[in-house]
């Protein structure tokens, strides 16, 4: 093979490819499992079902270097991909991620590695393979597996169930307006969009305690609902004056605020609130009721009024 | 959400990337399963393991759009990550991609939805899921899933062992040296470089004969055959004369051409090379055995006499 040979077939070079999986090798230790074979090779509980999602987030399309730290990039489409193995009440078994970065900033891979380590530890995923090249901008893939008895389904909402959210919402759009003018995002909006949590456990409790549809709010609740009441083929009716908004935003940040990665889930059952938010921290919130109805849709309620949005909801501000 | 916020949420708005996907199910038809939810489910079969691997393709960096169809690329990719599945002797379930590509150039999904869906069909792989975002150029992420009762590693390799490969190799090379000098390739070695085949049945085969590791010819034979000896611990002894070299190519093509997806395998019994071709039409040939050594490295035999290479294999002609 001839060095342009090399460079066609090794997207790095070979010693410097190598040496650069060897650096991530060491940043993740025993975190990283099976790697070196042509695949990792792993198991599924016995009577389980496996669960598998793919993200790709660009530079300049779902992140700007300028806004946040390499290892806040790494984190947060680490923790976008394992949000949707919460999404389904799954457990995860691990990531593989798919690097692409410029040659002149290689430099950039450790911090990237330290950021999909540190999200990969807290949800408790292994780092299973993964793939490096070189590229015009950054991007990282990550695809992620998890396992589950009973994975909980975007379709399965009924009449008469309940929906609730966790969290309080509105951090990142509140995050992201401030970035985009130049200003200073408020802390506790900053780290809900750069420093999100994929919320795991959270996940495994709903699923547990009989949740009937779930997603995580990665489009913003209201198009998020939206997809529970498309899929279910139900009505939603949700109560806006009930939408639970974070500090310093608006219930028109929190229905559009996107990459929230909180979990929606609709259930038959009144959900035990109080005992969810002393067992996570994290506030667990009844927002609405799903209907019966031909059109899939979600209602706007203020208490009993329906808000009415002559223009969509872009034009809907309380 | 505002405008801008879909823009920022959606990597190719809203409307917009639900058409392209909704064009990709259309043409994917019942190959894609399990598409809509947070995340594809699937089983393993009680008594397997789960086997997986990512890849991804850049332009310019893997693959350059004036040399191949987009139809081409996307086949190539796709074929990439399930040879990975081949080299572990398992049988692939499933497929989830990660597009990237720019927005003037969504045309091209049509073309690459369909490279990709007939390289998974015949393959025997579902497709399970994936992301699309626009990006400054094309890229394709693959992560193919598979399974196995006994997967074969690479590190399996010991003294005493044959050394076998699949297929005549020099074509991607040869292909590769054309395309760059702005000449027509052979359409043999063309056909070898843009519409490569997973040798999925034939690594079944070759795990239920026996093989002891195997990995797939990706960087070339000699650079995959020092993998199998620094993983196996053991010197590989390369005839140099038995390599089956494609009609218009030489030894050394055929010792250094990559993406091949060919398989390399080694093997405590003698295997049925007749039947093999038989059974695939493909060619399965002896090219060597393995021995102890302290050094896990690839020696190069003519016959009985060890062919000298002082400054490495790049300047050895034969």
């Amino acid at each position: 093979m001839s060095g342009a040979d090399a460079e066609r077939h090794v997207a790095l070079g070979p010693g410097r490819e190598f040496d650069v999986v060897r650096r991530l090798l060491a940043r993740w230790g025993a975190q990283a499992t099976s790697i070196g074979d042509d695949a990792a090779i792993l198991d599924v509980p016995v009577g389980h079902r496996l669960v598998v999602s793919t993200d790709v987030a660009v530079e300049d399309v779902h992140f700007r270097r300028t806004w946040f730290t390499d290892s806040e990039i790494a984190w947060r489409s680490t923790m976008a991909a394992l949000s949707d193995v919460a999404a389904m009440g799954a457990e995860p078994l691990g990531i593989l991620t798919a690097i692409v970065l410029p040659l002149a900033d290689l430099a950039a891979v450790d911090a990237l590695a330290d950021g999909i380590g540190a999200a990969a530890r807290e949800a408790g995923a292994r780092i299973l393979g993964g793939d490096l090249s070189r590229g015009p901008l950054l991007s990282i893939g990550v695809t992620v597996l998890g396992h589950s008895a009973a994975p909980v389904p975007r379709n399965g909402a009924s009449p008469g169930d309940r929906v609730y959210v966790t969290g309080r919402l509105g951090g990142p759009a509140r995050a992201w307006r401030a970035c985009e003018q130049g200003a200073r995002p408020l802390d506790a909006h900053r780290v809900r969009y750069a420093r999100p949590m994929a919320r795991i456990r959270e996940g495994l409790w709903l699923a547990r305690e009989g949740a009937s549809a779930m997603l995580d709010v990665s489009d913003g609740l209201l198009a998020d609902l939206r997809n529970i009441a498309a899929a279910s083929r139900v009505r939603i009716d949700l109560d806006v004056a009930a939408v639970p908004v974070i500090d310093g935003a608006t219930v028109r940040d929190a229905l559009g605020s996107g990459e929230e990665y909180e979990l929606a889930v609709t259930a038959p059952q009144p959900l035990d609130t109080a005992g969810f938010e002393r067992r996570f921290g994290v506030p667990l919130t009844e927002v609405g009721t799903v209907a019966a109805s031909h059109d899939a849709e979600v209602r706007l309620l203020n208490g009993e009024g329906l808000v009415d949005l002559p223009s969509g909801y872009d034009h809907f501000s309380l």
